[in-house]
């Protein structure tokens, strides 16, 4: 077998067998195919496409470059959940405390955050004290008793996915539906769950910019991820304006708490419901009208707080957090923008924001950079609000004065103002199921 | 400028602006910008093309990446002539000779031979004592005195081509118009002809498989490097069985001497005297018939075997060839093969003539090896001849006995016999002018 020929074939939408791809992924992770053979492999992928039957074997095939986890000590279904990333996106902070709290078994590893898209591990990191790494026996025992563990991705999970990433980063191949499927859904067929939830969002602050891209995505992973044995549901988001209102690591984790304490109605906390929902129907809990009033009575009673408690105990964190959110790393600096005009917020561009709190040292631009976790911005209204003159529109928060600045003129920029009431944007597009 | 954000553009059919693509090719040609990422806009343009302009661009940077030739000194109108390459195609040591004997200044630097097709310079080492290197005054005045030399090309010609090419072979990426284009014709611009004859081939022998897509590739040619401010016309000839009777590098000049000498009529010999008169039109000699005519009578005059011998001689070689081929390299065996039943031959797969003279030693496998220049096969029928049963097909010649017959048995099985005499293929398809 020759690579060059199996680039070729691709280039020509001749179909790669099963074979064909195991010999592409492994001889790249091995070192013995070159990086400039596979990038343009990846190149033909992203431009002429793969089918579906290759799809499988590229994300089966990595899937099996590393170790897969056995869940089974937990002794009872587990379910995972994935977005494909957002700009604050803290659904995962409140969803997974529902879903445990009404007694699902939620064995998540995250990533963290790279360019403007947060991490939930370094959300979890804002929380003094919080640990994302224990041996495997202490995760399957945490979520065995309390019913959920959020942990870092550690170990030897594909590494045929961490370097084909690193690859498809420098040479523009990252956007091409099989490859992202096979990168997202490798990691969770690795990591064992039985139900895997996957968020797939689209808009100007996501991979996928339309909803019918996301929904072409989402029935790929679905199949795909159902074809290897798992239950997999995805639910099509949109991501054109920041999800909440708070975007950076300790402000979403209070965001979070205000949710989970039930004094932030609105659509966070509604998407965070449903996805809890999904999650229980995953889990084999009663259908989903049923699952959804278990999960609002959660949010309700105080218990899918208790659970995010008792999880950032056990993981070493101070869960005091949840009682007094002062307790979390605070900004130096902080800047109120308001409103120099009656109007409705016609959008709020989410990539511009992700952008802007990068630049407030939130995030990270490369790998190695150290994060500032009281960075970040609150919004004061949310798209369709009205606002009169001299209304607070955010408040940024920063190390120094000229960070703030600059983020607030970035911000600023991103947020339109009209005379008329836009018409409301659905936050759940679709849902996408086996 | 980022090299990511240029691969993105070409993936998204956005056209690149000529510094953009300067960009690119300087970048890569100085190392700076790694093969990955090169071969990732490669494998784009491959698949979504490039337009004209950026052709062009791409084109012109690729020529100014080094050495562009003066021939001024030569003191009249110059003409090259490049063939894309094919099995047989001794053309440029018929074409050449003739249009030097009607007046005409060949400055001509070839290339050597890489897998199954031949290389002219290869042909005319296996002349003893031809010698295809010299220093440029030499060149140019060899080119003034006696009205033609060919040498092999040196120097810093072109060196961005010589690295894109080598990558383009290591990832599939070779067979795209615009890359095709800009390749060859960065090399003709640089060495500096005024006018550009180009034999573009289709069929299997060819990398154009169709004649539609040769006429696609001539065209794009033609329109750049009239762009470029040469006189530049495309002959579209057919590639599906090898052209003439001989394959190999001392039976191709046994041949050429044959035309020459008005003992080979046929087709090599029309397609020579065609490519000769319309050399002498890009000269301005003339109109087509008028050159014609005076090609055809260079030929019976003896004028154009005469220069053939005047340019062997000024190049250090045996010129007696001309009088007696049995001077050229010999093979030590020979194995003639004869039809085992009557019937016309229907065709003769070029590549696969290509691929056993590769065996016999024609040719070369990889840069580095050796050449048999006596090997080589000889075919006495041409396509839609009528043969008996017991007629010879073809002889081989080789350095033993077990390469002739795998040769024997790989060629046998690339000529096809019909019962009724199939429809004959014109050799010129079509001629593409500015």
């Amino acid at each position: 077998m020759q690579t060059y020929d199996l680039i070729q074939k691709t280039r020509r939408l001749i179909p790669l067998t099963e074979a064909e791809i195991r010999f592409l992924v492994e001889g790249f992770t091995a070192g013995e195919i070159p990086d400039e053979m596979m990038a343009a492999w990846l190149m033909a992928v992203c431009c002429q496409g793969l089918t579906e039957a290759e799809t499988t074997a590229l994300t089966l095939t990595m899937r099996d470059s590393g170790d897969c986890l056995d869940l089974s000590a937990i002794g009872a279904p587990t379910v995972d959940k994935h977005s494909t990333g957002g700009i604050g996106d803290k659904t995962t902070l409140i969803c997974t405390p529902i879903a445990a709290a009404c007694g699902a078994h939620v064995a998540k590893m995250s990533g963290r955050g790279l360019g403007f898209t947060g991490g939930t591990i370094d959300k979890l990191e804002s929380i003094p004290g919080f640990s994302v790494t224990m041996p495997q026996e202490q995760f399957l025992a945490q979520v065995r008793d309390i019913g959920c563990a959020v942990i870092s991705q550690s170990g030897h999970i594909c590494p045929a996915d961490k370097k084909m990433y690193a690859l498809r980063d420098r040479t523009a191949t990252v956007d091409s539906i099989p490859l992202i499927c096979a990168s997202i859904l490798s990691k969770k067929l690795a990591l064992g769950a039985d139900g895997i939830l996957l968020d797939v969002k689209y808009g100007s602050g996501a991979f996928m910019k339309t909803p019918e891209q996301a929904v072409l995505l989402a029935e790929t992973m679905v199949r795909v991820g159902t074809q290897a044995g798992r239950r997999v549901r995805a639910v099509i988001t949109d991501m054109n304006a920041p999800l909440g209102n708070c975007v950076g690591n300790a402000l979403e984790v209070e965001e979070a708490v205000q949710v989970l304490r039930g004094e932030a109605p609105g659509a966070l906390c509604d998407l965070s419901c449903a996805l809890a929902a999904q999650m229980l129907t995953l889990s084999g809990m009663g259908d989903v009208v049923a699952c959804r009033q278990m999960a609002e009575e959660a949010v309700a009673s105080g218990a899918a707080l208790e659970k995010l408690r008792a999880m950032i105990a056990a993981q070493g964190g101070d869960a005091s957090v949840c009682d007094d959110v002062r307790r979390l790393p605070q900004a130096a600096e902080q800047m109120t923008v308001t409103a120099d005009r009656a109007g409705y917020i016609a959008g709020i561009v989410s990539e511009e924001i992700g952008l802007a709190c990068l630049g407030l040292g939130a995030g990270r631009a490369s790998g190695l950079d150290a994060i500032d976790y009281g960075a970040g911005v609150r919004l004061h209204c949310a798209v369709g609000d009205a606002v009169n003159s001299g209304d607070p529109l955010f408040t940024v928060y920063g190390s120094t004065p000229a960070r703030c600045e600059a983020a607030a003129a970035r911000i600023r920029a991103a947020v339109s103002l009209t005379d008329t009431a836009p018409a409301p944007i659905p936050m759940i597009h679709k849902i996408v199921d086996a």
